[in-house]
């Protein structure tokens, strides 16, 4: 199950390049897949270019659902993935781990999907099953290991895993979620990351109404973290390092903006106004920086909770923690059954993130957009133009 | 009301050097004070050695109680004072922060002490007592500010407050805790801070039966919280640098006891063993160390409480906190309700330090076995040795 990579970079000419969203009615008919071939864009190296390539998909075990993909998010995580970023990884690397798409065939022991059921996978694809987190539904802190999306040793056959920057996957029953009848499917993607990664947090720590809340970062993952907050009923204030996001901000609800500098000396401009201020914080910064001026904004007993980035995080001291009891938690995607939640809570809700489709050819680009931020505010790839086409 | 220095070092002889510790019974009778001169020990500049010397305690406002001091531990945090170690500090300094003594007096509108009454007092004397943190009764979070016992400016008079290193002393009504009847005074005098400062956080973030909890030092608060966490029924393992406390932290009813290297470059002997193991760690530890092998041994939300040092935390990763959704926080000492609490608690229970009393002239050498690590656990000064003489 290696992959194959075809010999020329998107040989495929796009017949259509206008970006017309898929609905969930205007699909072409299902086609019972079971795995094999499948067309996929991924890197062949380390920081190397997205090309077309072929890989292949295990034929379904008795609870497996194969999905054709339709839409998949950028995560700033595939761009660290891809550049070495977070480590050496396996290559070539098919990234993608926020998609939905259409089951076209389901193993004999799935009784929660039939072909033509709306599905969607995020950021795991199995695990244990059987430990203390995972019967909790905690199944990305399963203690014996988590089976990511992609790049991840893949227990149920040779090799690898694949992500979603694919036509098909093959997908253990109990990762995927549902799709509400009508979502807007290119927007229901990111949900699967972006969207439970800041949702279940704020269910684990109960943002609740009132609250004064502060997100760190306005991209994907921000913007997400604010809409949901808002929702909530919280009072939120964004951070941002972009000006030109503000007025963004303040129509997703923000109630405050703050255009902070992390290289200055101050970095938070009228900072001691702040102090004591926030019940919860929330940094989606996908990289490390100093947290010291943001900790002393948490009033008694609040929380900053790092989703953004695994590497050290630096500006941590015992005083400004006991100095109001303050803590520092991390969160991590979260379970499949608040998956579900998130979608549902989403769609019924009308918390959409604010996306812009592109065609697989596009994601070189699309990533050198989110590295100079200019996103508003996630990518998702079309997936099925081509198979439309 | 600057401190007067007597002009030689500890002139007085004392007649008695044997520990005869003072109980309830043994007492000189009562002799009303409302302030003035008061024989005191402190330092005169930083790094100074511990001199006699006379300060001047504030006449009575109306809702003041004056005590007179019968014994006071010594914290680590003295020494780090005293020393220069927590930044620049005013002097004279007289430490001491916690101390048990006899009311002498009380102004006109104090109605929970009399005369005679057995009382102490812990790290803070005085906070704005309006703040939502003052009246949730968590006077140590202040919005505007917290007095502390000593080296503090001293709202209720000129200059700066001195601690219980002192024959006398004078606090605001609210600050002062009531000791139990028949309590024994000496190691009841460490519960207003070791055993506040413990105590606190395992009631903050519900240590509870069967739970795992580590403490981190076995020192005069790490001792007293091992003891508190078998008293509520945790299962407690003892993270020691000092090979010979294994058998003291064995018979204060620790389950494992681990020797631990800060400066190896594998700290913690067998670490893999215990990763994922703990609900709760406690750090002691009067001194910046790198975490970052304490934090893998967390469980799912797991906790790590730092109540030892106020300096960088290094260590902290995004990826070790996400990966088990665990958490870092600081907590300092305890509310005035909850110090009254722990008090009762401990002496209700038969939960005491472990202690060694001293006299006044034997404080500079006390502070040398502190940082050596060779007091079991707890020196306490007795201040009335020399009085009662």
């Amino acid at each position: 199950m290696e992959a194959v990579v075809t010999d020329t970079f998107f040989p495929e000419k796009f017949a259509d390049r206008t970006e017309t969203v898929r609905t969930q009615n205007n699909l072409s008919p299902i086609v019972e897949h079971h795995g094999g071939p499948t067309r996929a864009y991924g890197a062949l190296r380390s920081n190397g270019p997205i090309h077309g390539m072929n890989i292949d998909r295990r034929a379904l075990m008795p609870d497996d659902v194969a999905i054709d993909i339709l839409y998949c998010g950028v995560c700033h995580s595939d761009i660290h993935m891809i550049r070495g970023e977070w480590g050496e990884q396996p290559f070539p690397m098919v990234p993608g781990h926020e998609f939905v798409g259409r089951v076209s065939a389901v193993g004999e022991a799935v009784t929660r999907f039939s072909p033509g059921d709306f599905a969607g996978v995020g950021c795991m694809v199995d695990s244990c099953c059987a430990c203390d987190s995972c019967k909790a539904g905690l199944e990305q802190y399963c203690i014996k290991d988590t089976t990511l999306t992609y790049a991840s040793p893949d227990p149920r056959g040779p090799g690898q895993t694949y992500g979603g920057y694919a036509e098909r996957i093959v997908v253990r029953d109990r990762f995927v979620v549902k799709i509400p009848d009508g979502a807007d499917l290119a927007s229901t993607a990111p949900l699967l990351c972006s969207g439970i990664t800041t949702f279940s947090p704020m269910q684990h720590w109960r943002l609740g109404s009132g609250q004064r809340f502060a997100v760190i970062g306005l991209g994907g993952l921000g913007h997400m973290a604010l809409k949901l907050a808002v929702h909530r009923g919280a009072e939120a204030t964004v951070f941002t390092t972009s000006e030109d996001k503000a007025k963004d901000a303040y129509a997703m609800g923000a109630k405050d903006v703050v255009v902070w500098h992390p290289a200055a000396t101050d970095p938070i401009p009228l900072v001691g106004e702040m102090t004591n201020r926030f019940d919860f914080m929330l940094s989606t910064i996908p990289f490390p920086f100093d947290i010291a001026p943001f900790l002393q904004l948490l009033r008694l007993d609040g929380i900053f909770v790092n989703v953004g980035a695994p590497g050290a995080i630096a500006g941590v001291s015992g005083g400004a923690l006991w100095g109001k009891r303050r803590s520092i938690a991390g969160s991590c995607i979260g379970g499949m059954p608040e998956t579900q939640d998130v979608v549902d809570y989403c769609c019924a809700n009308g918390i959409r993130p604010q996306i812009e489709v592109i065609l697989p050819d596009q994601i070189d680009d699309a990533y050198l957009r989110v590295e100079r931020k200019s996103v508003r505010y996630r990518f998702v790839i079309d997936l099925a133009s081509h198979r439309a086409g």
